[in-house]
């Protein structure tokens, strides 16, 4: 039968990470299944659900309206909580009017980008970057993604350096860059940006006359220090920006398909708004979160307790890297450890680096995620997401340890 | 601020039926404030929610694994229920790797096109037609309907001709057909199609090269006649076809925002799959869904009650209608009266029509929609949606026939 252009152009697409996702979840370790798979690949919170499931599995209260038609971009009950707990969470005042809702952060990617960019046009990620947004941005909207590679020699830092780098490459492949995308807390770097960088960026768009977008996603989950949105530094500095989250991370339901956009620029919501009807949330999962987000006493709980748990997870990942010496960057959000395994490889190449996580999957039977698939600047790196009970981690790194003895070490030329 | 092209065509955008929708949302009809709005022009099924509401507000029994990632074309768990449940109801052995969920029909369709089409392809589709086909395939995959008009004159009835008159039109303005779209039960003439039409159909496909699609939304929705799924005598003949269904009629869960795909095409499921990834069921929805699907007895019983209440519902209006000297057509289904108020037009045009619309609006507080958004062959017909309690269908056509006394019939020319 025919099939479109545009759907032979779906049918070529490749996504690693999800297919190993499922590999794992055919065989998966349990200390009753000693020799299955260890999935450290995703970025997902496995360490809240016995706080989730009380208030999950009570009636959900659904109303007959619910049943029916409501604004497509949320409910307004919906959006009046979001509202709430966007603004404490920011630091500037949200309004439910300001909000979009949609089935999970990459359909807001997508309809966000589609009305800030023609087809062809970039935007600047910092990275290493979360790898779904190749995705998010090249599927249907066809939007080019411009790494502004930061590099291992200084800590990963991003700098002005940095970004001017990354316009001049948009500028030589005649891409026209309308925006920069930052995720704070960083994905996969695992830590949040600091108010100097945050200042540096919002002066460097708005030196160029680009959009600002946020994903913070990961903003309760936060640990070693104070995340600081974007939101309150672009107002002073009078510049356009658009906040991205969800409840896939600090919420710990990334199965809940709940993303929002936050942004003041009215146009540009109604633009989404209309893109919204197609990626809609189900009234009945609005509710569901929304019983969440109404018990405030329980939130707090649950926040503070998510970070207890990530930090301590954090903790032992490190120290039994560092007992098996493998490097990993310092960190203070998110669920990753940034890897440098680089002294494994066979040539500093991404071929050497997709041999080595192979050879990570196949003999440790751990999968952790090779860094080009985040832009990485230099091979070698790799993701690990420790947000799992800590049995399951010290277990992973020992057989990751013991899998890369048997790799002769190159000798430094 | 900059607003790509695609994203201003979202700006100029109308959808003058939802804002009515919601205009009556803010002053709604009740026994207790009998001077508000009542909606009749919205395609809902209010009629069924003591029936559900047990079950939507039992414990949903969320575990774990719901929590987290699952495919996003939909849970396994989910469809092996949903092939279960349409190969009752389609007639046809259905697998569920055959599914793709998504979050609505609207997404299914808008999907399915892009996977079709190419931008500026077209698609027949046998008018009057649901008003929202228009949105789908415009909005964002960029494809022309094609209506095939079917007259008042023979009772609404598609015929070969009316097929090739549309498919003879999509030529002379040069658009390429790639498939032919029906509703079946058709809204909004609320009536199954027949085998003998649908055997044509199925012909006229298979000439002509076409792919067929069937909304098969109101399957369940039926009490006049028996309702044949386009599947089993498109197999018979051997040709491609892709069912399309949702939980939003047949189970009066229209904010429940879940449809489907059925398709036998492998590549084309696996297109529509990739894009399912920005369109996804929340786990939570799916398992309350899934509650429903499980408890055999109980959805047989839903059903059977569905179809009393829709005939009861249908009777009442029909009758009351007929007292007032409104003309309907005969109907078998769905939610739908299809209404001829042409003698109340001040002309025979598209404007008289959206006067008479406004003045019924105004006048009576009454919103039922004007045949125009349906593509209608000729002015004057209305789509009144009666699925609703029956003190509110008498109060309604009491309205409406009170506002159309004050109207001079033109004299017939």
């Amino acid at each position: 039968m025919y099939i479109s252009k545009r759907g032979q152009r779906l049918l070529e697409h490749q996504q690693p990470l999800v297919r190993a996702h499922f590999l794992c979840a055919q065989n998966p370790w349990s200390p009753e299944n000693p020799d299955g798979y260890i999935n450290l690949g995703t970025a997902e919170n496995h360490l809240v659900f016995d706080l989730l499931e009380p208030r999950l599995n009570a009636s959900p209260g659904i109303q007959e309206h619910h049943t029916h038609y409501a604004e497509l971009h949320g409910m307004e009950a919906f959006r009046e909580l979001l509202s709430g707990y966007l603004s404490e969470m920011t630091g500037v005042l949200v309004s439910a009017g300001e909000l979009a809702v949609a089935s999970g952060s990459s359909s807001i990617i997508d309809m966000l980008v589609y009305a800030l960019c023609e087809p062809g046009d970039g935007i600047i990620i910092p990275a290493p970057y979360y790898a779904g947004f190749d995705h998010d941005l090249k599927t249907r909207v066809q939007v080019e993604p411009v790494p502004a590679f930061t590099s291992p020699e200084n800590g990963h830092k991003l700098t002005l350096e940095v970004l001017q780098q990354a316009l001049l490459q948009a500028g030589r492949r005649t891409i026209k860059v309308r925006g920069i995308l930052i995720t704070n807390p960083n994905n996969p770097l695992g830590r949040v940006y600091d108010r100097k960088t945050l200042e540096m960026i919002v002066a460097f768009a708005r030196e160029h006359k680009l959009q600002l977008i946020s994903d913070e996603l990961y903003a309760k989950s936060v640990f070693g220090d104070r995340y600081i949105s974007l939101a309150g530094m672009s107002e002073e500095a009078g510049i356009d920006y658009h906040i991205v989250y969800g409840f896939a991370k600090d919420f710990g339901l990334s199965g809940f398909k709940t993303g929002m956009l936050f942004t003041r620029q009215e146009k540009l919501l109604k633009a989404v708004q209309e893109l919204a009807y197609f990626m809609p949330v189900s009234n009945a999962t609005q509710k569901i979160l929304s019983n969440l987000l109404a018990g405030k006493a329980w939130l707090n709980h649950f926040f503070e307790e998510n970070s207890k748990r990530l930090a301590q997870a954090s903790g032992v990942c490190h120290q039994v890297l560092s007992e098996k010496g493998i490097h990993a960057e310092p960190n203070n959000a998110g669920f990753f450890a940034w890897l440098d395994l680089s002294r494994y490889l066979s040539s500093a190449s991404a071929e050497a680096e997709m041999e080595l996580y192979q050879h990570i999957l196949e003999n440790a039977k751990v999968n952790i995620s090779p860094g080009q698939v985040f832009h990485g600047a230099e091979p070698g790196w790799f993701r690990l997401c420790y947000a799992r009970p800590e049995q399951m981690i010290r277990e992973s790194v020992s057989r990751i340890s013991a899998s890369l003895e048997h790799i002769q070490i190159p000798e430094k030329t």
